[in-house]
């Protein structure tokens, strides 16, 4: 199977799952007496959004990596993106979970576990699938970069597994580090890019 | 009409369903007193999410294993697919009610067997097609192997059939079978997968 | 603008749209008595969903066919392609007040003349690009062939407005008139594309 | 990376944000005793659907004469287009919120002025990428056309600000701004691009 066929498939249900994410956001009542309050009391369900669309937008961007990376699709790595697709799929409900329990102010701390633990479980993927990259290294079209790849699939869930244990004691302070981390890796994941364009540049010129 | 514009459409339809799937979970109150606990009980809903992803991943293979043994597209075997994807859209539905009666401890049975129905439903479409296209080889790039992929397409339904006699018993047996019947084509289904990708590429070379 | 673009962008909404149906349907009570009987109550639901889910994949194989038929896209059929597309996104809330109705017993006339509208909408806008084609000559690949998919485009509303009308007086028979409709266009307007499908391999040879 | 890639996944959040709007409408009780007045009350939601739909269409066509004009997709760009799409796949919260308001006569004006402002801020978005794009010549295919497309974004961002200012006092002509707008836009913006796609084929015959 070739990697462009199940990178539309996956490209889809990214898509799809960024935007579900308003479904998540419940307008307030417009008839409360000052309207605009309720309007910013909404705030955590804007601000579970914003990180979580971000942070979909990185997968995306690590996604197409990975699949760039990839001469075809074996059966493994079709389980593997399978598994992945399935944790990207689920991220609305962590979110919508998140914003309810910050908005009503209870249960703050496990709402902001459960949503590091899925994120979490992204990043455990991304690096089990390097991983088996650069193991299987018939499937990479240059085999020599993978070990690069694998240390670098491995700094996100080392985040936010420091996120998951502040947010046991301060979950206000998890979720900004959920948002810190989707603000880091929005910008230097991409500054990569272009230097891997120019190189795969040079090797087709 | 060609077969990858059938395929770009029914691509969308699986991974539309796929992704709506989320939206049948409903989060917890966050104010219940032992939070972990209420997230814990939400387990058929998880359970059910998985199943149904698992599925639906499947059903993704098969339909485009379908769709690479496929020269074009007769009026037939559109009707054919629409049918299929009339089913695949609708798993949302049976994949909440499955998880809403285990939740509330009521109705499991029948929720078990509306389940396996519809998977049912969908492997017997299965069937349907590749018995079409054994009888109408012109279709079909290789006619020979249309025996194979017939008998291998029967697998599903039969295993369906019998996981919905359990459910009449055992709801719980019956969506151990359901995710049973899952993981186990999760696997081999893809693992026949690269010896079809080896006998093309030769053609093709 | 390419046809392409054009047809990709209308392809998702309309899987969209397709997909968004299963979300109308709203299981039953776990806890009824009368299980069985309660998810057979549903029928309304199980209807609406095939008519609008076989009435959405003829929506698609007409859109193609016009889309085969053109050259370009000009600015006049992007704003009737943008209004065909509002049209058909909309299709989930007639569906969804149709099954209402029919399931609480109460509305149903209303219900189904708005169903039947929207698809009179429908093939109102066909119809009307149809016309602009045939007048606008220079956009279509074989202008000769205008006039015949102009009345053919006329089928459709001339149908509706019948069922409309029988919505009033009888609104079951309405409901069991769009189902027909669906289903006399889901034959034979695929059996007359292999004959198209054949010329235009003869201009291509 | 290129911007073909990029457009894939915007248009399929673009096409699933527009078809999300319809989730916004909420059927009337079937049993209420006026049915076609209940339904003609909807107007709110209709209206707020439309002019979303057609101002979703509207932001389609600008966002692929951006990417029409670039030749590759550098981190910035990247960047910015998450931006775009966060906001545009935020339009369904809006437009629901501003439906309900008109509909229970409550909050117009606040629900008005969120609608413009996340108008206002897609319309902010585009004049920034087309402003990094004039200073970043680099990415564009033809640098000398740079300053008419930053000028032109200017026009919605200013539209939106008047619309804005006149919701605080008077919401429905705000409304109706947001609807001139888009039709506005429907037209002329559109009108434009046979010159370009003319100038572009004297460019590569």
């Amino acid at each position: 199977m070739s990697p462009g066929r199940t990178a539309a498939l996956s490209d889809g249900i990214i898509a799809i799952a960024a935007t579900l994410l308003v479904l998540e956001i419940h307008p307030p009542d417009p008839a409360s007496p000052d309207i605009w309050r309720a309007l910013a009391d909404e705030w955590p369900s804007y601000l579970a959004y914003v990180i979580s669309f971000l942070t979909i937008g990185i997968i995306w961007v690590n996604h197409h990596r990975l699949l760039d990376a990839v001469v075809s699709v074996d059966q493994t790595l079709l389980f593997l993106n399978l598994l992945l697709m399935m944790v990207v799929a689920f991220i609305p409900f962590p979110t919508g979970f998140l914003a309810q329990s910050f908005r009503e102010g209870q249960g703050e701390s496990a709402a902001a576990v459960l949503y590091g633990a899925v994120l979490l479980a992204i990043g455990c993927v991304f690096a089990l699938t390097w991983l088996y990259l650069a193991r299987t290294t018939s499937l990479l079209i240059d085999p020599g970069r993978s070990r690069t790849s694998l240390r670098r699939s491995l700094t996100g869930p080392v985040a936010y597994a420091i996120a998951i244990l502040t947010a046991f004691f301060t979950p206000l302070l998890s979720v900004a580090l959920y948002a810190a981390i989707a603000l880091y890796f929005v910008r230097p994941g991409w500054k990569s890019r272009p230097a891997e364009a120019a190189s795969s540049d040079d090797a087709s010129s």
